[in-house]
């Protein structure tokens, strides 16, 4: 599954395998796939490999999720087909919550990624069903809806390949929102807390390392880590790496 | 139909609705979405518009078509979900052939498309099944097989969402490849010998427009439009085009 340290190439028509399988096994919907695919595209003009400013920013995410009182992370269909075993791994490494959450919302697909996730050894998955029975205001699709032992109570949410509106609510609820998204200049990059401009699959890895490194720091150094961050500088400057990459591609061109 | 003319960001939800119609209706399969959402991103980095080097693209395709002796345009399941009675209207005005070839092929897929586009006003659909007896030289993909008396005679091919492994072994093989690719880099886009970069859902209704434009026009003017059209240098000037819109971005962020 740590299918991130092979060849870009290889790494991409795997991850499209694995999200056409999700596809057939009800776990992924139609739409994940074409949001997978801007993804991919943003992907090429970083050089399908995690930059400086995504490192930073998986830094200070790392930090604030082992700072943070009760820390969330939030599953979509995509998240689930690509990256299970990393979902699990981190979340019993900072002993957060996972929360499944779906644009596209069923019973049945919120109950397979449950199924799939208990596979890679998480005991509990919230948000299925009736459980999803807090409403976050300012939100018009039925991502509004959230478990109350949850997102409800999280103070830091990871949100992997987000939609713009919900990112939106819950920075407005108060919440610390950690954005896992390859358009730097998406609503939902734009609102995030700290945003980490990559891939799922190199991101997620690079969580548990990061978080695996900074485990037993002390709280204030955790916490200088975070407050010494800065959003919007770091998407500028990713956005000045994937220009500078750009270019060297227009070189060659 | 004819969606392009709407604002852009209706124009881009009305888009994946087709493609996710396509995908219950047999003609799409899962990886065109995947290929949809890549070609998507791109068209956010040319603000999702028909820019200046797309324009002349545009104008050179017209000219290669109309003086062709055989023109075909290639069809897959993406384009006949998106753009079916441009596709019919096009082929139409320049007398050309149509054939489907797909890289997932299946004889009930193209049997699909065929039907589809006939229901847009097509007679004739190339390509379908055993019809496709004729191999292309230098292809791996079932792409390989075409119609022998659709692109295997062609000396003009539009190949729209083309994969480059087959738009390489047709520009080797003598033929002169018009490409659409929201992709300025791909493989296809640096094979082709006239490379729109441009949506699809723009690109064709374009080419109508100025196909009926150029109609009247004398072969000699016409030869002196594709005569002076460089690829290499309008694909670099569209990339100009996308970084000054990345630029402008950065600035909004």
């Amino acid at each position: 599954m740590r299918i991130s340290r092979d060849h870009p190439r290889f790494v991409s028509l795997r991850i499209r395998e694995l999200l056409v399988k999700g596809l057939q096994d009800g776990i992924v919907v139609p739409e994940g796939l074409l949001a997978h695919g801007r993804g991919e595209a943003f992907d090429y003009l970083i050089g399908e490999r995690t930059g400086k400013a995504a490192r930073r920013a998986i830094e200070a995410a790392g930090a604030a999720l082992l700072t943070a009182n009760s820390p969330v992370l939030s599953v979509n269909g995509n998240t689930a087909a690509l990256v299970p075993g990393d979902v699990s791994k981190l979340a019993s490494l900072i002993s957060a919550r996972v929360e499944v959450n779906l644009f596209h919302r069923s019973l049945d697909r919120e109950r397979r990624i449950a199924r799939l996730l208990s596979r890679y050894g998480l005991e509990k998955v919230l948000g299925v069903g009736a459980n999803a029975s807090e409403e976050i205001q300012g939100i018009s699709s039925r991502r509004k809806m959230v478990d109350p032992t949850g997102i409800g109570a999280a103070d830091v949410i990871v949100v992997p390949l987000e939609d713009g509106d919900r990112a939106e609510a819950l920075v407005k609820s108060g919440r610390k929102v950690i954005a896992v998204d390859l358009n730097p200049l998406s609503r939902t990059s734009q609102a995030a807390s700290i945003t980490i401009v990559d891939n799922v699959v190199r991101a997620f890895p690079g969580l548990v390392r990061t978080v695996t490194r900074l485990k037993h720091m002390r709280r204030s150094s955790l916490e200088k880590i975070t407050s010494g961050f800065d959003n919007k500088k770091n998407i500028s400057m990713g956005l000045a790496e994937m220009m500078a990459y750009l270019r060297r591609w227009r070189m060659k061109a």
